[in-house]
């Protein structure tokens, strides 16, 4: 038997609302010239973020960014219940000797570059059930950090194939909470690991659009929705290459969603002057840009409705080397402005 | 405002039972030769499963585990609505490529060798909160993967000091259900990322001991409890070395809990004939003795509560390279055979 909560196979949607009561976006020097500079909370022009590694710096990133979005919520680290948080760093190094001082009870995750959405996900439905009034939600990515861990050493030099992504130097953190906010969290759709059997570790978008693409259907079954009913269906980084096959595999289904979709990837680098290739990705590049450009559009009434679809490729150099392929995931979050008839005061 | 739900500063009592419908465990050759031998499902004799290689035979590990305790619960894997799971492997291949075929939503967890506990708590959160009738939890570990990605290549034969651990080669597969079951989960007390600046990967034990004494002292705070409430207070994988220091940490708190303290590492492998030195660790480690000794103990009432708390230390080869510490994480889980007034028909 299900309750109300259950949406169809795959989908909660929340009864009462959980606010994103505030949200904050660090980047690095070469986000900070993208199209999005003006959107982010601070751009740090050392990519070490002073630290003597990328991998310290990616944690004081998470530490200063998720000190920030409670700051902005005029909250302490005190007043967080549950910390959700994931990196793309074996074993989370740059999400636990981030947020150690925080001493804030901690789920860590993992879901690629999907993580934001696994945290977001995860967190409203805490905040949402009443086992706390307050959470943080947090992911982060650094360009540094992965390539060394996914890649080449960047002192090799490599050449990248235009199928390939530049991953972000960037964290996202968002504070949610039951009491109060101008954004809020409706439903979640979360995602299957799926595998197309592609094995191009340097076309990450091809391995995660139809991970995306599964995901997005299953959302429009669950909740009786189309296209149409989002502003944007925003997609975390499956660059040019990602989203083609996304926009196809769609049209495939039945849904054109080439009009409304976007794609985190395609908007944080400037396609012409930066030269990225494919685009941007990165649990970073997800975050920040919600962090920053769509909460801030949603707060002003220039969105009002959009599904957040944070992409992630299970890429690993071990089952890479060993042969196999890169299955994808990705978690949907629907976010929308608080409604009027809600509105306090 | 805290609602009924949150008990103290890090821990939820639910309100109306979890119950683990079924449980399995599949463990490799030298776990079949320790002494909790008879309390698993399967033994296999081939650490590889029939794969090409360790991570390989993980995954298989992991679906088997699963399919199993899906069998035993008269479920099938599209019963299943939500699966919440990680291991030791960067990017959580084992349970990637483990689940892939099932096309159950997936959560991917990491909390090291702590993810039983993990997958545990927020799996029994989904299911008492009304999200899902029905959930999967499982954690998996092997020696082979492990030593390959955190220390030495098998080959190399390096010696091992006495304080070292070995990796179980195992998996843990729960179906949380609040429908039925003769054992269930009443309440969970979260851990945080506790750094005592221990740098020795070779002990982990004293990595994660403070972890486990942090959340255990919470949890007797939050639920107004002490050692007597508990017919075993059950470490993940602490071994010798750890369980003293834990001990030691909880006697400077106010609590002896020497005589109810049981760890799994110290369980799962014959100190005089297997030679393991510390004991046994990994995911694998705890959540194969719930899933078999434990559970089967609650179930014929030899035991009635018990307060399992896998255990984590967060290594990584990076960050150890870069000088940095092993910090430490554990979740606790109230694991009680059901009640009898409550029982059914």
């Amino acid at each position: 038997m299900n309750t109300s909560l259950q949406v169809g196979k795959q989908s909660i949607a929340f009864e009462k609302p959980v606010y994103i009561m505030s949200s904050a976006s660090m980047v690095g020097p070469k986000e900070g010239e993208g199209p999005l500079r003006d959107t982010f909370d601070v751009v740090v022009q050392d990519a070490t973020f002073g630290a003597d590694s990328w991998e310290e710096g990616e944690s004081q990133m998470m530490k200063e960014t998720s000190l920030l979005a409670l700051r902005k919520a005029k909250l302490k680290p005190e007043d967080i219940r549950y910390l959700f948080a994931g990196d793309l760093l074996g074993q989370l190094i740059a999400t636990t000797f981030g947020v150690v001082d925080f001493n804030i009870p901690l789920f860590g995750l993992y879901g690629a570059c999907s993580t934001a959405g696994e945290a977001l996900s995860l967190g409203a439905m805490t905040v949402h059930a009443g086992y706390a009034d307050t959470v943080l939600a947090a992911a982060s990515s650094h360009f540094g950090g992965a390539e060394k861990q996914f890649r080449f050493p960047l002192e090799y030099g490599n050449q990248r194939p235009m199928s390939s992504t530049w991953t972000v130097t960037g964290c996202g953190a968002f504070v949610l909470s039951k009491e109060y906010g101008e954004v809020q969290i409706s439903g979640i759709t979360t995602g299957k690991v799926v595998d197309y059997g592609v094995k191009d570790s340097l076309n990450m978008g091809a391995c995660m659009a139809p991970a995306a693409a599964d995901v997005l259907y299953q959302h429009f079954q669950d909740f009786k929705r189309n296209p149409k009913d989002y502003d944007w269906i925003v997609t975390g980084d499956l660059g040019k290459v990602g989203k083609e096959i996304l926009c196809k595999l769609m049209l495939d289904q039945g849904y054109d969603i080439e009009t409304v979709h976007m794609d985190c990837g395609m908007e944080i680098y400037d396609d012409v002057e930066q030269d990225t290739h494919s685009g941007g990705s990165g649990c970073g590049c997800s975050a920040v840009t919600l962090a920053g450009k769509l909460i801030q559009e949603l707060k002003v009434g220039k969105l009002n409705r959009i599904l957040f679809i944070p992409t992630g490729a299970l890429l690993s150099t071990v089952s890479y080397n060993e042969g196999q392929t890169v299955p994808g995931i990705a978690h949907a979050v629907v976010i929308e402005r608080r409604k009027k008839e809600e509105k306090v005061g």
